[in-house]
């Protein structure tokens, strides 16, 4: 028999985590005892509560310890330092290596527990005693002879709490479906928005390319026109469309502003890719005045940053597209720091890797058609996210009259 | 080997009835022979051709004549009349009875040939030698002694020819998708409606209850304040919500003004429910001052005619709900009659229900965010169908603007 | 400011209970003070609180209670006797009726607790006084004069605990997606099948007709033949294109046992319907000789019950389907009794039906490929249900190796 | 008025060749006059026609002159040469180029019929007059002063005649729906296998990471072992999670062979991820017996070869992920040389991005449980295509039972 005290504080009742932590401790073959419980009278109170758990075997109880982790109950002596040992060549971690979740992370280092930035899931995290700092590392940035943190003592994660009243954000524990009513919670999107310009904050807009073949460009024109994107992902795809569209009046060959396919547009997109190469790349093509509307020519005119990264699916591609994958993650990474909000619509690769690299506070909005994507974003652990099933045409359309 | 000569004739190149014709005969395992063929030069030209059929066997070379007659290919002898047989009892149709399609039908009997009233598929034909007419019959309405059409001889059907340039609503070969610019089709299809009303025709709204929980009862009440539905086929859903939010301010226990599920609706709808069964019925209701909103009230100050059909999903059901589906077939049936478009949104049951007793003449728009549902439709030989994929609500907010 | 002191206890935190109880009473917009608490220490010990609720007024009060009452938790006063009323016309309950979950529910009457019998969701319950006997009532049912509880005051409800280790039918939060393995979810289910039939329950199989078109029913028929189905619940589809198939070897024209779709076929399953009506019903078919495979010939030889429900979209129907909706609901309401185990495939319409009528304690696995009809069972509170996305007639082979 | 005459020869009208190239022309907005034609008497006699196009501008008539070559209706006088211009820069095509379809394309050059090698849509045409040779040429490959075809004049293309009885890869005009018996059409698709490896043809399997999640690797490592799969596509996702199985016995932290998710599970995948790129890649794990069981270890032992694509949501990568999406692009393109039939399965990147490449004559089969990615694929003029829509899991199962 294993055993292990460990404490939890904070609203342990009412955002769930004691149930949950209970939950682990049973579920992973261990018993808990109760020693002590206080639990906050009121709503504006704090619950704590101490809990002995007893394992069948100390692997057991290592597993139960690291995963109640998570929600932030601590052994009673989490007072020992990290344990680290270096990375033994460029691109590998050491053995057992932590793996980041994108919580809020403290390492205990010398006695003094230092956050940890950014939080990003699925890294590793690495010391440096000289600044007494720790920072995630993706496994392709870590080089031989880093200190890389190994197991999960002296970690301690700050969990979410999620109390009532709730935000909006928080609020959705599954997707809108296409069966709720959607125009209040539009409102609520362009009043978060709006809150985040107004402190400064950037918005991220993460899109696919049937937002160009749905006729919704002018709507992301608008936005970004007022100031509400500060930041665009996307494919080659999206730009591909969205320069058809602004060169030829197509997007895929179909007429945008007529009602049947134009049978002879199969070249605009192709056409499109060859004239932007010729001009050396997007900016290029609107200085030389090739190219006077659309949303990469308003990005180009209004300073907003973008980044199209490759995908063995592309035609072409544009010059701007970063072809390799690693760094074109790399990018990413750089220019979400100081996002408060993000939109995805109508793309399943971009949103995903964009969750991938987000820290769980984000504000995350995802709008596609197929509630299977909105589903799959939503259970890979992006908390803040606000999941809404329904076309983006008239989601845009509609949000921009809020703003 | 069994040899039989066809003819055809009309736009068969270009409505493709030639190859189809061309394809069955191979395909059931014959083979074909044109004897000869007239072109038409250019596309206000008909054309015209004789095809001779060898198969291997006399049953053989019925099931092709009788399959390659719904495109209008008939026997050069096809001058003899139909064979008809009395119904051995009443509901029941003599062996081999000839099934209808929902094209337009002649038969011919006593050297005339009778159009058959109304088309509808999957149902017998029934002939009045005395009155010398012709009319679609459902098998649990023939009686005893009717006499009703066999096989395939002296039977002939009209195709639809799908000539080019097209009206929207022959144009659709496949769904509209959620990828697709939409603003114009929705721009057509108001045209369409307008059209017609102006000849005076019937539109016919076939919804499900999702157009409530979505908010988008508004625009079905302006669309029946302008006048564009003189009939409602729904089921009791619709109507009970329709009518909890109209007495409640709730769909299904969530506040349509509100972005949070109230938690406290659970009864609402069973309430709602419970009131109009007190009062007699949504007419009495209405007149006793109890129902002075949404769609329902609008529909009986406006004289918009409904037909509430009954599912064993339905919870109470409302007084007005017909509970035998056969009754309510029937009358769906009747209600049908001078119908020029069909809008059928967010329902799968009844949209089919009501797809099956429709001409193949009939415009038809089915909306729905699944696109299972509008394959589904399509899939059904609903020939002047257009589906589209997209929210319901946003789609009837955009519709009403046009009209 | 209303006040009110409530009591819980059971499983109330590792169940989820006391969480979910404060989080209704701040979202419904009062206060909670939680008066004492004693957490079980260990899982097998049991938890008790008290709680006060302050709301803003006497309305919300009541609200809070009715809806908190739901997870058993009772105010300390609540030794009060239910009100009742009697029910003003046939079919019409008395204003105010208290609406039921399908949760096992007790009303205090009398001075003693009578169990409401059968648990069903959204019906009525009426008290007999003579008998002290508590009953849910359809709405339909019920007749004048009847004594029916108003208000929530004297009504308990028994809340699910659901425990850690759980059941695999406990287990499943969300849907079983396409994305995990199924074998062993599929073993198991073989499992809980066996365990019911030696305790002698009944499994109900729910079907809808393209279990016929995929080539499924053998197994559905295996089963059958081994015992492990008592009831059917289907459509007049599922009936009719399983008697083509047994008279013409084709499903809605396509033969089962060739890959090229019958293009001779369409009348098919017309004939089929004509061929039953003649013979008077599916039984009669049966003993005539006329139909001798397949899932309905089994059904009778086995003496396996089924009730046919009517749709509108029915093609007939056979003699043996209950056109009217109030008539089947009640049918298949009788049927449920003793039911242990229901498996749903491939059917929305017949599957949701069937869910308002079960306790919440009867285990459902529910199979659908279209992930929404899963979902949208999930999220009717039909409790212990288990949900799994895939293709039917792959799930019933593997189903019956397990048998 | 611009006048143009083309003729048209096979079997144009049972493979609806005409029909299409009339119905262009008159969309485009021109007319036909039919001059002559022959109509084969049989089925084995090819037709022949002569059409008379007046346009009411060159440049309308260029457009439709361009178009209708795709169904091969050639002007007469297209006796001329191809136009070529040299590209202006690396990268660049010259203004106007022709982009190919995927179809087998002759061009005349110098008086001489060449054909373009291989075919691959979207790219340009490269004429070396020196060799007198053709090929298409992606556009980040053409190098400046590569000539290149302008135009459509002097270009020649062969459609594919579809003709009946089809074989079963032509047959599917729509994707087989869940609705349909797929028993004969996986057998089928085992004779076509066979049948492929028996002419020394290459099967190529693209494949996405669920067909681990789901269980069904055993089946792909059966394939592999029997000599089924020449070639693997796949991304980071399928080796990571396969290496994860063969490592620690969960994907994605679900252990295989047990219901309950692992909850421990999280960092498997990274770790997995770790000791690869610690080896030094696949082969090299499997060299050091590092990895001794499952998809990839069976590949590198039966030397089946394999491309692992990267793209941005990925982790790690391991050390084989070509991260460079034109270089991986490439490396496709080089492999699918020889390929007879490609198996696509649960992945919607990998399955375009390979469709995107191949010629239209190769034999495609695309299974996934969502009808959205079925279509999408087959919308995408992959002709030869058959669109499966079920489970994977138990498609392979059943293929692995017919191989």
């Amino acid at each position: 028999m294993a055993r292990s005290v460990v404490q939890l504080s904070g609203h342990i009742v009412d955002s769930l985590i004691l149930p949950k932590v209970l939950d682990l401790i049973v579920n992973l073959g261990a018993e808990f005892e109760i020693l002590d419980i206080q639990i906050g009278q009121r709503r504006a109170d704090r619950s704590a509560a101490r809990i002995l758990i007893e394992a069948p075997s100390a692997e057991i109880l290592e597993t139960i310890l690291a995963k109640i982790k998570e929600h932030g109950a601590l052994p009673l002596d989490e007072e020992e330092s990290v344990q680290v040992e270096p990375a033994p060549q460029d691109g590998v971690f050491p053995e057992g290596f932590y793996a980041t979740t994108n919580l809020n992370t403290l390492v205990r280092f010398h006695n003094q527990w230092l956050e940890v930035q950014p939080p990003e899931m699925d890294c590793g995290i690495r010391v440096d005693p000289a600044a007494m700092r720790a920072e995630t590392v993706p496994i392709h940035k870590v080089k031989k002879g880093d200190l890389i943190v190994i197991g999960h003592r002296g970690v301690k994660i700050l969990p979410i709490e999620r109390r009532v009243p709730r935000e909006v954000f928080e609020f959705m524990s599954s997707p809108v479906s296409s069966e709720k009513p959607k125009g209040l919670l539009i409102q609520e999107i362009a009043e978060s928005m709006k809150k985040v310009r107004q402190e400064s904050g950037k918005i991220l807009v993460v899109a696919g390319p049937s937002l160009v073949h749905t006729g919704a460009s002018e709507y992301l024109v608008e936005m970004i026109e007022k100031g509400y994107v500060q930041i665009l992902f996307a494919g080659n795809g999206l730009a591909v469309h969205d320069i058809e569209a602004a060169l030829y009046g197509t997007s895929l060959g179909v007429y945008l502003d007529k009602k049947i396919r134009s049978t002879e547009g199969h070249e605009h997109h192709l056409w499109a890719i060859n004239q932007i190469r010729k001009a050396g790349g997007i900016r290029q093509a609107v200085e030389q005045g090739l190219l006077s509307r659309g949303i990469f020519y308003t990005c180009v005119q209004k300073g907003v940053e973008f980044v199209l990264a490759g995908s063995i699916r592309d035609d072409g591609p544009l010059p701007d597209v970063v072809t390799d994958t690693l760094e074109a993650q790399d990018l990413m990474r750089e220019k979400i720091r100081g996002v408060g909000l993000v939109l995805m619509m109508a793309t399943t690769l971009h949103a995903i890797a964009t969750g991938n690299l987000l820290p769980a506070t984000v504000k995350t909005v995802c709008v596609d058609i197929n509630p299977a994507v909105v589903t799959k974003l939503a259970d890979r652990g992006t908390f803040h996210a606000m999941g809404i099933v329904t076309d983006v045409e008239p989601f845009l359309r509609e949000l921009c009259q809020y703003l």
